[in-house]
């Protein structure tokens, strides 16, 4: 899906650093145990989209974790634009991590003083007509870590990666990740449905990630005559949807062409469209 | 519990380095998503104790994350014993902590090279009379996160880490995860209850971790004339029990006091007190 580039230069707590001098000590507990959060920002036209959304739930995380956060927003926002800036990144995405920071290797948050922040930046090619066209393809995959830190996009990736890992040996792009029979969210992304002209996503209740393009498209489609909803959703009215797309920050909104054995021939849909290309006038307009 | 002084110098992919100098790259997916596993082995008289039991877990927990380990186990038991030595560790625990390694910033584990090792070093003074005596405090705590990767004591801490930080505002020492209303593990222990001289902990298929100190338990006990059992135990099960006792390698053997309003006047019981006695000889003997 992506043609990506790696990081030349990395913001570490507070300064730009070449790639390879960005390190950190063993001893940081985002390392040891997971602890930390991450945001990843999209980049366009050279421009950070939506960073206060993006801080905002950052902070909404820190929060849940008693994380308390050490740097002004304006200063977090001002490192994410000067990482695009320094690695050149006209269309991407920025990573920014946040860890406990670093400590004794006990099992004890109190033992870290200070948290850490770095920035990683990496090309994106922008999903092209082909891409779009062609869709992405979701195996329904295995129960979703949600009693673990449901909503909090946390260090503690693994469950994820391995769904996806699973999905891509069966041939797919991603795993639908479920709480019994309801849709919670993919490795990567939100899930939307439309039913009759509703867009339809899960609720938070189910444990999925509060995402900025997620609620984006949930602001934008009200205003294409779309009404949008949330509420559970299971794997089987799913599978019965007249469209189903996904959306993050990187790729923003991509058509489901198959969920398992159950395929969209006519994906994308209508709706699906609208949303893209409101989506990327709304990335255009406010990044260029 | 602990008393506990930090690393000096660490193990860092084959070489020993002031612990100051031990960093790594931020892209390490370790890191970045969690992805990375973890072994806690005692050291006693200097020595460490049963690595081979530790290294044997790592293997087959690599094997599930499709993590090829580079190094001979007869290296990591070397750079373990090193480490110890180069620390002057006479009683306490060695981390061995294994990434996926460095790769570009994107959720997808094979953009990484190699794994990474490292090993930190810390004092623990052994759990005394006093403490013993006391013994511990349990919160009958949240939900397990079993669907996440069960049984392998991955980097993703996170979950064990909020259940201990919950059960302490409490006024507990550690929480009991529970899989619907059975007993899975604490946050960081396995869980043992006697019933009518039967040594009772839940089974592997709970989700608990194949703790060393466990097993080496479930060995030990039939030795000392009581049968031992892996079996689901609820907890109303546990609330009722002769005794209850939670292991681990740092602390060997501790009775639990109470679990929640459930208060065991007399622990540590006599299973119990026969348990860490054969452990705590077993360790001499291995390690003097």
């Amino acid at each position: 899906l992506e043609v990506e580039s790696g990081t030349s230069y990395v913001h570490l707590n507070g300064r730009l650093a070449p790639a390879a001098e960005a390190r950190i000590g063993v001893c940081d507990h985002g390392l040891l145990y997971g602890d930390g959060l991450f945001e990843t920002v999209r980049v366009s036209h050279g421009r950070c989209f939506r960073p206060a959304a993006h801080l905002a739930r950052l902070a909404e995380s820190a929060r849940r974790l008693q994380l308390a956060l050490p740097w002004p927003e304006a200063d977090l926002t001002a490192a994410l634009q000067e990482t695009a800036a320094a690695n050149r990144l006209r269309e991407g995405a920025l990573r920014l991590t946040v860890t406990r920071g670093e400590g004794k290797p006990v099992p004890d948050p109190d033992v870290c003083a200070r948290p850490t922040y770095f920035i990683t930046a990496r090309t994106v090619e922008p999903v092209s007509e082909a891409v779009f066209e062609r869709g992405t393809r979701l195996c329904p995959g295995p129960q979703h870590p949600r009693s673990f830190v449901p909503g909090i996009k946390s260090l503690c990736f693994l469950p994820y990666q391995l769904a996806r890992t699973a999905a891509k040996a069966g041939g797919f792009d991603d795993a639908v990740l479920l709480w019994d029979d309801r849709v919670v969210e993919t490795g990567i992304s939100n899930v939307f449905a439309v039913f009759d002209g509703v867009l339809t996503t899960p609720d938070l209740s189910s444990g999925c990630l509060p995402g900025v393009t997620r609620a984006l498209l949930l602001d934008l489609a009200p205003a294409l005559g779309h009404p949008a909803r949330e509420r559970p959703v299971t794997l089987s009215e799913l599978s019965a949807a007249d469209e189903v797309l996904v959306s993050n920050s990187v790729v923003g909104v991509l058509p489901v062409r198959a969920a398992g054995a159950v395929t969209w021939e006519a994906a994308p849909g209508p709706i699906t469209r609208s949303l893209r290309t409101a989506y990327l006038e709304l990335v255009r307009r406010e990044t260029c």
